[in-house]
Parts: C-alpha cells; sequence; structure tokens
C-alpha cells in the first residue's frame, strides 16, 4: 500500500528551491519530444537536455515528456531552458505533493495525481506535473510509461481533433486522461465493495473488518488526490489564464463535471463501507447471541436434571423413595416434564 | 438493485464527443413528434430522424421525445440537425450522468434522473436529459414511455394552459413531473420506514439490519439524484437564460420550493433510519441480556445445590448426617432454604 | 403521531394550480372578519364569501381569519377577491407545506407551523397562511381555534399598541404568538427529558430506549418546522418589502433573537438525548455486567467443589481416602480452603 | 445544575415589551453609580430611580450599576430616564436570553453571560445587560456583586489607564472580566476533566459515566453562551458604531482573541471527553472480558473432569475399570492429564 | 504530555497590558543579534536591552532572538525602544496564545507554535513571536535554542539568497522553519500510527487503546496549532501588508501550499486513527466471541453426557439397567453418539 508521509519533512532548515533527487529509483530517465500540427507529428527521444532545447523554436506544439524524476540535472536544465521559476522544479521533484494550481502568468503550472495499477491493483500514486505555456506543454511523471498511450495514439492518428488544436487542448486531454484513470480505480473499488457485501451476509468472515479498514485507507488516498484535483479543474475552466482559449473551456468544464461524478461516487462508496461496517459488527454479534442462546438453552434444561440425579445419587439411609420400586420410572417422568416444559415455555419466547 | 457504477471507466483514452452506444439494450428506438399550440395538437410517431427533422420548420411548440438510447446515429443526427455541441450529445448518452444544466446560448441542456416503478418497488433510474430551443423541446429517455403521459394528456386537452404558454412552461411541466415522481418515491419510502418500524418494536427480526440497510442504500441514490437536482432547478429559476421568460419562473420556482421539501424529507428519513439502526442493536442486546438474565438465575440457583447433593453423593465411610434418621428432609430444607433466599435476592436486585 | 408525508406524492401530473380540497375534514369552514383601527373594533363571522369582500373596502385594518381549508372554493373565491395568485392558492391548501416567505409585491405570503395541544401532548402540527396586504391581513388555518385567541384579546382591548399600528404590525404578532408556541412545546420537551433523564438514573427502564426514540422524532418535527421559519423571519426582518414599516422592523428583529434561541435550545435538547442514549445503553450493559459477574462468581467458586466432591462420589473398589476415618471432615476443610482462597482472590481483583 | 429552560414560555400572547418581573428573587435591587475622570471618582449608592436620573447630567464617565431584576419599575423608570427602547428593557428583564450587540443608534445593547461561582463549582449563570452610551454605561446584573469587583478596583486607582479613557473602554474592561470569568471556568473544568481522565485509567468507577455526562452538560450551558459572544465581540471589534472609539478597538479585539481561544479550548475539552467515553466503554467491556475468561477457562478444565467423575459414579453393576485395583490413581492420571493439557492450551491461545 | 490549559485565568481582572513573567523557568535570558547584507554578517550576544537598543540603527537587516520570556523588562524594554504596542508585549508573554497574525502599520505581528523534540518524542509546545519591521526582526522564543540553527547558518554562508533579500524574506524563513517542524513531528506521529496498526493486526494489546487516546490527543494539540497558522500564512501571502515585498509573496504562498499539506494529512492520520479504534474494539469482541465460543462448545457436550452420568448414578433400588450386563458399554455408546452428534452439528453450523 502507497505511504501517505513518504518522503516528508527531509528537507528541514534547507533553503527553498534547493533540489533533491528522489531516493531509490535508478531507472534512466526517458525524455520523449512529440511535436505536431494538423500538418504532420515528429516523435523523437533527446538523450541530452540540449537536444531537448535544441528542438524549441518550432512553430509546431511540441510536447516534452520526462518520464523519471531523479536525475535533478535534467529537471534543473529543462527548466532554466525554459524559464521555470525554481519553486515550480522544486515542487516537481516533491512527489507528494497535492494537486495544484498556478498561475506564472507566461505558462501554467498543474500538479496532478494518477494510479499506477497492475491486474487490478493500485500499486502506487503516480504524480504528473504539467507546464502548459503558449505552444508547449512539458510533462513530468514518477514512472509510468502507459498513461498517456492512447494519447499518443490520438496525436499519430490524422483524423483527430487534437491535431487541429493548440497546446490547451493537449493538457486538457491529459488532464481528461488522469480523471478517466479514477473512473477505472473508483469501478475497480466499486466491484471490490459488491463482493465484499455478498461476502458479508453470506458469512461475516474474520478479514472482513481488514479488508473494510483497508478499503477505506484506498479512500482516503483516492479523496487525498481528488478533492484538490477538483479545484483545479475548477480554477482553470474560469478561464482566467489567457492560455486557455475559450474553444477549450467548454472541454475542460466537462471534465469538471466528471471530477464531481468521480468525487460523489466516492463519497457514496464510504457511506455504503460505513453501513457494512454497521452489518459485520452486528452480524457478529447476532452470532454471539445464537451461540449464548444454545448455551443458555442447554443449560437451563439440564442444570435442574442435572440436580434432580443428584438429589438421587445422595447416599442418606432413610431416602424412602429410593425404596419405592415406581421411583426410578416416576423420577424420568418428572425430569421429562420438567424438559418439556422448559422447551414449550423458551418457544413461548421465541427463543427456539 | 441499480448499481452505482454503471459503464463507469470504459472510454478512457478516446477522444471526447466520440458517441459509443449503450450496451444490452436491443428495443428500437420511439420517437415521438407532438407539435401544438393553442389551436391545436398534432401528434406522429415518424420512423426515421429526416421525417423528424422535416417537421422542425413550424409556427408550433414542438416536442420531440426520443425513448431509447442505444442507437447512437439517431442521437447524433438529431443533435446535428438542432445544431446540439457534440459534448451534449456525448453527455446524453451516458446514462451515469448526474443532473445539471448547462445554457448553451440559444438551447438549454437539462440532465435529469427519475425512477422507473412497478408495483412500488424502484427498478431503475431513468435518466431524462431535455434540451431547451425557443420553441421546441427535445427530450431523450431510456426507456420509460409512461413518465410523461399524464403531460401528453394534458396537452392535448384542450383548456389546459399549457397549450397557451411556450416550451419553458413545458419544460418547466417536464420537471414538475420527476419531482412528482420523487414525492411518490418517498411516499413509498415512507410507507417502508413506517412498517419497518413497527416491526422492530414488536420483534426485532433478522433480517431487519438488512432491510435498513437497503433503505439507507436506496436513499443514497435518491440523494445522488436530489442534490444536484435542486442546483438545477435553482440556477433555472434565478432567470439568467433568455429562454425561459418571467412569467414561467414563478412556476420554477415553485417546483424549487417541492425539491427542498423532497431533500428535507429525505433527511428526515435518514435522522429517522440511523434511530432504527440504533433500537434494532438495543433490542438484540436486550433480547440477549434476557436470555443470560435466565441462565444466570437457573445457574446460580441450581449450582450451590447440586454442589450439596454432591457432597452427599459421596462414598465415605464415615459421613454421620448420612446415617442420621432425618438427614434426608433436612438436607430438602436446606435446599430450599437456599433457593428461596437466593430468589428472594433477585427479587430484590430487580433481576426477576 | 403527525406523519411526516401526509398526502405527499398525490397530485402527480396535474397542472400546477389545480386545487384539491384536503381529505377527511369534513367540520364547516368558520370564516371570521376583525376590523379595527385606534378608534374602534368591528367582529363579524360572515357566512359567505361574498359577505367578506363586501367587508373589503374599508379604510381600517382588516383581518379575515379562515378556520378549515377543506372547501376549496372559499379559498378560491377569497383568492380571486384579493388578487391572489394560483400558486399561492394551490401552497394553502398543501398542509405539507415548510415555512417560507414569498414576496408578491403587493402582498407577502407567509407559511408558518405551529403545534395543536392538549395537555401538553402535542397533538398535531397547524399550517398557518398569512397573507399580508397594505391594510388586510388573510390568514389560513387548519384547525386550531384557540391559537391567535390573545391575539383577540389585544386588539379588542382598548390601550394596546396594536390597535395604532398597520397591517405589519398584526402580522408581526401572530409571528411572535406562533414563535411563542414553540417556546411553550420546547418547555415541555425540556421537562419530559428532565423526567426520562432522572429515570435513567434510577433504573433503565426497558422503555426508555422508546421514549428516547419517540422525543427524537418530535425534535424532528420541531425542527423541520423551525429551520426554515428562522429564515422567513429573518427575510422579514431585513425589511426589504414595503409592506413591513420601518417601526416594525425593530419587532420582527426580536422575534428573529427568539427563533434563534429555541433553535438553540432545540439543538441542546437533541446533544442531551443522545447522551442519554449512551447513558441508556451503558446503563443496560452495566446490569449485564453485574449478573454476568455473579453468575461467574457463583460457578468459579462451586464447579471446583462440586468437581471433588464429585470425585468421591466414584464406586472405585480401591479408594483409600474413602475408608480413612477423618476423610469427610478433611475434605471439607479442604473444599472450604478452595472457597475463601477464591474469596479473598475475587475481593483482590475487586470483583466483590 | 442551572436549568435550560428557565421561565420560557410564560408569556405567549402578551403584547410585546410587556414588562413582568423575574420571580422568586426577593432580594432589593442595589443601585450603584460610579462617575469618574482623570481627575476623580465619586461612587454613590442612590436609593431612588430619581436619584440616579439627577446624577447624568454631569461631564464625567458615568457607570450604573443594578443589581438585581425583579422590581420591573426601576428597569423602566432608568429606561425612560435614558430613552433606552421597550425591547430593550423586556430583553434585560428575560434572564433567559443569549448574549447578543444592538446598534440603537445612539446607545448599544449588549446581553453577556457570566457564571456565580462558589468553591470553584459553577452555582448559575448570571446575565448581564450593559447599554453604553456616549458618556455613561448602564449595566444590569442578576445578583453577582463580586463580579465586576477588580473592576471598581482600577478605576478608583489614580495611575489606571481606565481615568483617562471613555465609556466605550469600560465596556471593554466589563467584556474583558466576562471572558476571564470563562477562562476561570474553562480551567477548573480542565482540572476536573483530568482528575477524571486519570481516574479512569485507575478504575472505571460506576460514577464516571454520569460524570462524563455531567460535564458534557457544563460544556453545552458554556457553548451557549461562547458562541453568540464570539459574535458580539466580533461585531463590536469592527468599529462599525461610533460609539466605540478607534483607539479603543485594537483592546476589543484583543478581547475577540481570547474569546476565540476561550472556545477552542472548549471544542478540545469536548473531543477529549467523547474520546474519555470510548475508555470508559471499553475498560468496562474489557474488565467484562476478564471476568468471562476465567469463567470460561475455569469451566472448561472442570466440566470434562466432573463428567469423567460422574461415569465412575454410576452404579452399574458390570464396570470392570471399578473392581481394577490400579483404576482410582489412573482416573487421577487422566484427569490431571487433561487439566494440564487444557492449561498449556490456553497458555498457546494467550488466554491465560 | 503538554498541558492544554497552561495559566489561563490568572490574570481575571488585571488592566489589558499589565505584563505578568512566566513562573518556573528560571534560565536566563539570551539575547542574540545577527545584523547582515549581502556584504557581511556580524554576530553579538549583548548582555543589556541598552546594548540592543544601540545596535538598532544600522543600514543591514537586523534579526533580534531573544530566547527566555521570564524577565518581563527585557520585554518591555525592547518593546519600547522599538514602538511596540503593549498588547503585542502582553501576547508575547503569554504563551498560551493561538496563532496569529497582526499588522500594526509599520511592523506586523505573528504568533507562531512549534514543538520542541528529543529522540522523536514531542516535550512540549514552543511559541514564537515574530516582529517583522521594515529592516529588523524581532523574535521571541520560550527556550527552544536549537530550533533557527539551519537559518543562522544559511546566513552565514556567503552564497544564499537570504543575504540578498529583506527582512520579510528572514521572517519566511522562519514560517518555512517551523511548517518543516509540523512536517517532522507528524513524519514521527505517521511511524508511530504505522507501527500502532501493525501491532493491533498481531495482538490487540491492552494498552492499544491508551495509545490510540494519546495520540489522539497530540493531535487535537497539533490541530490547536495548525489550523490558525494557515489563517496566519494566507494572510500574509495575499500581499496586504507593504512589509512583504512581491518577490517574497511567492515563497510565502509556497509556505501555504506546505501547510496545507500539512493539514490534510493531519486529518488523513485522524481518520486512520477512529478506524483503528473500530478494529480495536472489533478484535476485543472477536476474541472474547473466542472464548465463549468454547465455553459454549464444551458445556454444550458435556452437559447432557453429565447428566446421563448423574442419572445412573442415582441409588434407586429399582434400576433394571444397572443390573444388564450391557448396561455400562452401552450407556457409553450412547454418550459417544451424542458427542459425536453435537460436533458435527457444530461443524455444519460453522461454529468449530
Amino acid at each position: 500500500m502507497a505511504k501517505f508521509s513518504r518522503g516528508m519533512g527531509k528537507k528541514t532548515g534547507l533553503a527553498p528551491g534547493t533540489l533533491l533527487p528522489l531516493n531509490g529509483r535508478v531507472d534512466e530517465v526517458t525524455i520523449e519530444v512529440i511535436s505536431y500540427d494538423a500538418a504532420g507529428v515528429r516523435e523523437e527521444q533527446p538523450n541530452t537536455v540540449s537536444e531537448v532545447l535544441r528542438l524549441k523554436n518550432t512553430h509546431t506544439i511540441t510536447w516534452i515528456n520526462i518520464i523519471g524524476l531523479h536525475d535533478v540535472e535534467v529537471v534543473e536544465r529543462i527548466g532554466k531552458g525554459y524559464g521555470i521559476h525554481p519553486l515550480v522544479l522544486e515542487d516537481i521533484l516533491d512527489t507528494n505533493h497535492r494537486p495544484k494550481l498556478e498561475d506564472y502568468g507566461n505558462y501554467l503550472y498543474l500538479v496532478l495525481k494518477s494510479f499506477r495499477r497492475q491486474d487490478g491493483t493500485v500499486l502506487d500514486t503516480e504524480q504528473i506535473s504539467i507546464i502548459l505555456g503558449d505552444t508547449y506543454v512539458i510533462t513530468f511523471q514518477e514512472e509510468d510509461k502507459l498513461l498517456f498511450d492512447s494519447l499518443r495514439q490520438r496525436i499519430r492518428g490524422e483524423s483527430g481533433r487534437i491535431r487541429q488544436l493548440g497546446a490547451d487542448y493537449l493538457a486538457y486531454a491529459m488532464l481528461d486522461t488522469v480523471v478517466d484513470n479514477y473512473f477505472e480505480v473508483l469501478e475497480e473499488l466499486g466491484e471490490t465493495i459488491e463482493e465484499l457485501e455478498d461476502a458479508l451476509v453470506m458469512e461475516p468472515g474474520r478479514n472482513a473488518l481488514m479488508e473494510i479498514h483497508s478499503l477505506k485507507r484506498r479512500m482516503l488516498l483516492l479523496r487525498k488526490g481528488l478533492w484538490p484535483l477538483r479545484e483545479v479543474v475548477g480554477a482553470l475552466g474560469r478561464g482566467e489564464s489567457q492560455l486557455v482559449k475559450e474553444n477549450t473551456l467548454l472541454y475542460v468544464r466537462d471534465v469538471y463535471d466528471h471530477t464531481i461524478q468521480v468525487i460523489e461516487t466516492l463519497e457514496t462508496y464510504r457511506d455504503i463501507l460505513s453501513g457494512m461496517l454497521d452489518i459485520y459488527l452486528s452480524s457478529i454479534s447476532n452470532r454471539m447471541n445464537q451461540i449464548m442462546k444454545v448455551l443458555a438453552i442447554i443449560s437451563t434444561i439440564f442444570i435442574p436434571l442435572s440436580f434432580i440425579a443428584g438429589v438421587y445419587g445422595m447416599n442418606f439411609k432413610n431416602m424412602p423413595e429410593l425404596d419405592w420400586e415406581w421411583g426410578y420410572p416416576v423420577i424420568w417422568g418428572i425430569m421429562l416434564t420438567i424438559a418439556t416444559t422448559l422447551v414449550v415455555l423458551f418457544r413461548r419466547k421465541k427463543w427456539l
């Protein structure tokens, strides 16, 4: 499970804007540059930052995608090349950041969270930093190379609207992809919840509580990414920046609608989950009741009978009943009468 | 029970505005066109979209009702014919959408949720998309042909106000119908709650918790439709669009009042339901108490008596009591004394 | 107990403004007209609506009070006579309405809720519709003839301020009466809560939970009337309507203060009630603990002793202890030692 | 404990502004007049209202303090003498009022709540009404003569800032005293909570729940006074009235800060208290667990052993074991083996 | 653990601005003056306040750091020397103050809370008062000399940005240090929570509840400092004061982002903690269930068997079974049958 506090507090006392690499990520940094306009597409994978910067001055839309954040120098030099503020670069490297939107005049800086998944299991969060300029989009990802795959396909395709439109539409398409990613994660979550619910009705297994708790934690993680995302998309949709054109705003507001929908579904799931906790706890206590009832009934019937047997097991010399010929069958009769009376009583009280 | 996540996440990575048909709905699409003014009414059921579009240029109010959303082409061509934005068409086909109101200048786009019912049971949600133009209303429904039946009757009737008024009044009448639909669903819910409450007081059945849980889920579904509906009606009532005339606003605000009332009733039901959960859990624990008390009393009385019987069942040679002539009746006396003392004690402690 | 959903959903599909009578109320409609100014008072009980309307054109303040809402025609004709909007008339007849204030320019429409009581028990809610014009006030009540009795007295009295002031002051006096009505209901509720609290400390009776639940429901009913009432009085006090003069505003704001006070008291009661639920549940579980402790102690002491008795009740030929002369008293000694040791142990663990 | 609903609902139907005396307060009304400026102080205790009013027309700051509200005439005549609105006089006599601030142009009317205490116990709430004019402050108290004692001292002292400043500063000093009064009450509450917490850890006494409940109620009382107080002080600090000079505003805002701090401390205490309820309930259930565990272990060990003893207590003729010479010791061996096995098992399951 | 109500309520009735020393802090007051500009740094530790004030009139940035608040005179004289309002001085000495920002025109007054820690344990809160003038920053701390150590290092270092920038940047750097301090405390808290969570899954120890409660209290303490801190940083970032230059605002907003992040993490921890409480309580009740189940099963099996043994332990003369040769083995057979039947039954009901 993804941790909540990854790498917090490691920078106390350092000057702001001091760039620190992310530990333990040793893969090479992948840089990918896609330039396109209505006429054509050109894809490159430059090895050095200088190559990236050389590709800058074209009249096409340029998308620079950097996957891997452990090489501080790459981030720093691209940042310098595009005139990005040092605080932005610092935020790009802090993968523990919450989604936000910052307007630096000639470029917008967006932080988003998506989820890396494998076989329906969420592996980890993936922070995506998007810098949206007038004709370029720079994205910084942690490691999920597949996330924007369908987007690449749409750019490559000739008929797509994306090739006719500007960098703001590209950034919108990324937002859309990320929100769709949430839809998928939520759908999986919804299925897990439905399975768990069915399991709960059948038999309140011992692990149910743990699973509910783990689902709750995953939802907390989703919420942490979603609520600020809503603000981000909402702010973008208000059209305060010149970088997002009127035409694109409609699409951004559509994404906003989807974000609200995701959040509402998440909140609904939370309500369902807490309802399930009630059911679980009540089922447990119901089983307990069942067991105690059986114990109570068995005990209540046999304790008086055993007492009677005990009485006639006493060794007093002078016990006339013992010598009476019909003593034994009469005692059996009495015991059976007591037992049936009690059973009838329990039936009446609806205990049986 | 209606699912929460129907068809979510199926479109990741596709271009926005790509229209996808709804699976598994194989009935034919029904198109119904009602044109009316104060003078008369004309109803038609055209088979092709071109026929629908040919009916467009009249001086009457035109209501086009499309029931069934699985034929993407129908939606697409009507959309083109009336100049509807592709994002609206996409939203019409996504029946998982939350209620909303969008102002596209020359038309308003409303999404509403109602409930298909049969014999007092809610079968499923029904999404209704309403496009309100200056002289036309286009509605897209999933499958509930009966929903607007009384509305059709009122249009056919000669004396009704609806024939004198414009397309905005027709749209209002639809809103009113949908909110009344909520009233009915809520009334049924209220009756179910009242029955459940009576049942709880009588005997906390095993299924009560499940029923409470299921009611809670149904309420979540209602809430999901109701809260955004309130915003929709409220926004419509503020009169920001030229399409809704001053005269109609009063009626819209009346619907707004009703929506608030539905929401308050729903919230009241929620409070009552959680109170019922407390009662249920407490009843369960009360029953448990009852049973344990009986066990405790029986045990507490007989355990000492059985011990005494056990003592005089021992086979020691030298047990003078056993040889004493009055031993047996005296022991009975002692045992009865113990038993009555305990009963008196329990009475005093109010355990009996 | 008053139902929450009385008569909801009965009008689906009917045109708005269609007036429906209230079922099951067969008493005659009482109409009462009080005209007054500083100089004098005139009270009449006209039998027909035309008489009422004939009394209209005077230079005095006119208060028309209609008690009973089952005669639709009366409401309709008075409505027409005074130029009231059909939607208002519809709302007057829908006694399930929430409190609201609507400004129709030349008159204000207020809906309020009070409570009919008898011997300290709330029988039902009473909806009061007030139409405040420049020189007249029309009130529609369900059936509570006593509600405005003290108000009538004050009008009849010569010295009262009410006779010097306008229709707005009369409407204010009605608001004041209704809020005072809430005070009384709350005071009775407060006493019930205090009694219940004392009872709970003494002995957590079986009905306590039911009573708490019933109190909660009554509070829900009160809240439903109170929260919108607050908005109504607040809106009236902002002085946006010309019909409420500067002079009266001070009094309306005083009522607003009282409304806030009622609401705060209600919220305090809610908090106290949920605290009582905790106490109740805990008392129940405490009693259970007591009983189980006694069972546990009795069992734990006698089970080993019974075992010993059982051992020496065995019929083995070769049991030397049985033949030993001191066997019996020694066994008694052992058993007493075990019992006292256990008692001492329990004392130390504070179980006794 | 102070009641919540003291005297509510007694005035239904009376004209507003009708002054009703407080019942059951028979002490004499004390009137105290302190006039001061930088040069000197003059204290008087006039017996009649006319004397009070004669002291009015001076060029000093005049503080009139009326303790005791049962003499309606006193309040009425002072009110008339200073031109106070009848509604204000009514509110002064209604000691159940919530804190509020009202601006009547040439004077401000403040209602505050403080607490009368004795030996660390809160006896009752004390309502303080303050009327702040340009050169005078009139205060109405219920009975707490000691509340403003330190304030009197500061006025009497020659060096104090209070003598140089106006009536608004005097009113501020009263506010400050009242908020400090809350600090003290809260500090005592904090100590009680800490003691209760220590007691809970040691031994969850039977009264703990009652004490938690009683603390909660006292906090409700404090909240009722504090939240509106915050609004009052906040409104005063916004400087909308000419009566509070720029210079004094800084001090009022300081009081506002303190009020916020008191409220936050109170909210923290609430959170701690509900945490304590959890601990209490869990401790109770832990003790129960302990007791049940002992019962379960004793029963589980001895029930099989008693059964074996029972078997060999049977009187069948043909029971070969009984005649076997080693039967008795072998049975002892078997029983000891079973007992130790069970003890080992329980140890492993961590039940012992 | 840090107390919540340290020193509250001690000043009732004193004039505002009366400075009271903090009790029980007997260390000497340390005064430290650091003057710097881009060219150089000068550090001094003056012994008297006059020395401090003599260092005032320079053209460098001056940072005066006073550690220790028990010498009222020092605070008073520095306050006078720099023209600080008496209420600010009073607030500096009241270490129980909540974070706030006050704008006095020519200087800003900030109160912050950080935490003194040792080996990962929070010892106590540390109040930091910052007075930000045009060219000077005065800080008042309680005792934590290490808090600003890294800041001193950065000032001493020649290359740091801090030396080029003004007093507002220095104040920002302090804010940043304090927020980083929260990050560290939260990270430790996060680790404690994770350990506790693992421990809970393994074995619900007796102290778990206490630890959860203690964590909750520590979080309450953090919240008390954090929420107002957010307002402080937010207000500072809105740039309403001339003292904070445009250039620095970007950095302040970055700190604001971090504050939000800390708060969200804290809220997430709270949610996790309450989830853990559920798990804990449920684990406890699960163990109870386990134990009761074993007791129930053992009892239910052996109670009937013991009864049978009791029956044949009776001493009736006429008991034909006893004399039957196969009686004893047949009884064993019956008893074994009963036992196995019950075991099978329990297996089917999933109790075993």
